[in-house]
């Protein structure tokens, strides 16, 4: 097995007191995970907040990953292979520009470990994208950025993207057809090729990589009741439909579009493996309304096993003695859940 | 105290198997209750589901409240005031026009009950409309219609409508700014102004329906994260933050915009005696999530007590042996609960 690289994201942020704490509070959950950072990130933190935490810090991969194998518990092991980049001087809870080029290698260097074949699964921490922006960063966020780098890496940047966003916590699966945009421009955006699209990514991806033989999906309505007929809107007819149809001609088993309202009742959601939504409130709402422990955020489409913590850089929280890091190991214990259920690793 | 009226709504749904067997199972669930509906509709119906049981027919009301006070469990109560006019046959799972003048009628005559102040509330069973609207029943449902009679007996027949629409469960109550429309409506259909009367109506029921002596009120974003200071939607901006600051102004306890994701977690809608919600589904996911118990439909703003159930005629299901009268007993329950912290009767 190949290790799980996690990225810190903005050394500023509460990136490194997740990790810190996690790790000091059950270090076995970071069994087979390297860090994919400069250790002085972590070390100036943990003194910070007076921890007492042995950190090391390798430049090759594969030798991090056999110190860890051979003392898994005995200290964080950061990779961290651009030592002759930068050296920007972090200052808690202020995030700096001057971080951002190592901020990128970073998340730059565990994708392409994922994409060679030599880490098994990526887990993101949060970061400030103004800050990585203002740099030159040019991607809404992490996701499109990781998409970028894959795109690029088999040769074929000029295909559109293909990732889906989902979120999953114990008992709800749920994937958006679209993601941080206006809800009256959610209707025009809408396609048929989209939805198509997504189907069959969330399809693969929970054959692929969630050890589903058979996935059960639930396509939601776009309008109240789905529409009744077309009775208040329009697009269940022109488009939700048509994908669903195309998605089953394929041999995809997907249910809809079915009444948003009724899908997420118990009695249900029960019977299908994941949920397609159309906006962002409608998978947020019911997966945060239920808060089955903690949702992780799972990109799917991806050519390798990506997962995120579902929170921000936090900045008011940095150094706080109760960060909570739940969701970040929530989000490392999905990883390593599929990438044991992984059959195209 | 006055009675409680309950109309069957369509004779040939499953309203009249709803009454039959929540009162063969439960008949003091009908403690003060009165069926406002020709007797034969429910004897017929007994017939046909061979229940037995007794049911006994008034012109007067205030003769059934009577004969029902004094022998509380002894039989169904009906009042027909309309005897004289029509006797349309009721063929059971076929709705027709023959009835049609009775079924309003007895909504009606229930209605103007409430408003004279000889019942306390009114329970509504299920309507067939499309049958109704063909003999000029000119409403696009029952609330519509009930605000009219409101109206007119106001002689402020002018005066814009004033109801919303409430789901209350045992956890959560969620008012609704928009109902039955396409999504991509929903933006433009959202004003300052109704946005407000909505948030009065809420704040007032809760104090004077509900015995709430300080309503605790949340406003749902429209957008994700609600909007994020104007990133995705400016609605939030334009129109819900000014309404909320309007109604805080008028002494209303009310919270946000917030992010309508985060509002429904245990942790956040606990604080909350209700929530004031953009569109449908942005009500109706979170409620039906929980599916704690049965969801009562509450019209408020009306002059009277209304409540209905959830559920349609179910023409498929008339005079099954497992017909479902959950929802009627939770709408009773509800209706009476409502009365009795009632302080406008």
């Amino acid at each position: 097995m190949k290790p799980i690289v996690i990225t810190v994201g903005e050394p500023a942020g509460i990136g490194p007191d997740c990790i810190i704490r996690a790790y000091l509070d059950c270090s076995e959950a970071f069994e087979r995970c390297l860090i994919v950072a400069p250790s002085r990130w972590l070390l100036q933190r943990a003194e910070q907040i007076q921890a007492d935490v042995r950190i090391l810090e390798f430049t090759c991969l594969a030798e991090a990953y056999e110190a860890l194998r051979l003392a898994p518990t005995d200290a964080l092991y950061c990779w961290y292979p651009m030592h002759a980049q930068g050296a920007g001087i972090v200052t808690a809870a202020k995030p700096s520009e001057q971080t951002a080029v190592e901020v990128v290698g970073c998340i730059e260097a565990a994708a392409k470990a994922c994409l060679a074949g030599e880490a098994t699964a990526l887990v993101t921490g949060p970061i400030e994208k103004a800050v990585l922006r203002r740099t030159g960063f040019d991607f809404p966020g992490h996701t499109e950025f990781l998409d970028h780098l894959a795109r690029v890496s088999k040769a074929t940047a000029a295909e559109k993207s293909n990732f889906v966003m989902m979120l999953a916590s114990e008992g709800l699966r749920v994937a958006l057809l679209t993601t941080h945009m206006a809800l009256r421009d959610v209707a025009d955006a809408l396609s048929v090729a989209e939805t198509l699209k997504c189907i069959s990514i969330v399809d693969l991806d929970l054959r692929q990589r969630f050890g589903i033989a058979k996935p059960r999906l639930a396509l939601c309505g776009l309008n109240p009741h789905a529409g009744e007929q077309g009775h208040f809107g329009r697009e269940e007819i022109d488009i939700l439909s048509p994908a669903a149809e195309q998605a089953q001609a394929a041999g995809i088993d997907v249910t809809g579009p079915m009444p948003a309202d009724t899908l997420f009742s118990a009695a249900v959601r029960q019977h299908f493996d994941a949920i397609v939504c159309c906006y962002h409130d409608q998978a947020l709402i019911p997966l945060k309304t239920l808060s089955f422990g903690e949702a992780v955020n799972v990109t799917l489409g991806l050519p390798f096993i990506r997962t995120s913590v579902d929170h921000g850089t936090a900045l008011d929280r940095v150094g706080a003695d109760d960060v909570s890091y739940s969701s970040l190991l929530a989000a490392v214990a999905m990883a390593r859940q599929m990438s044991a259920a992984s059959v195209v690793d």
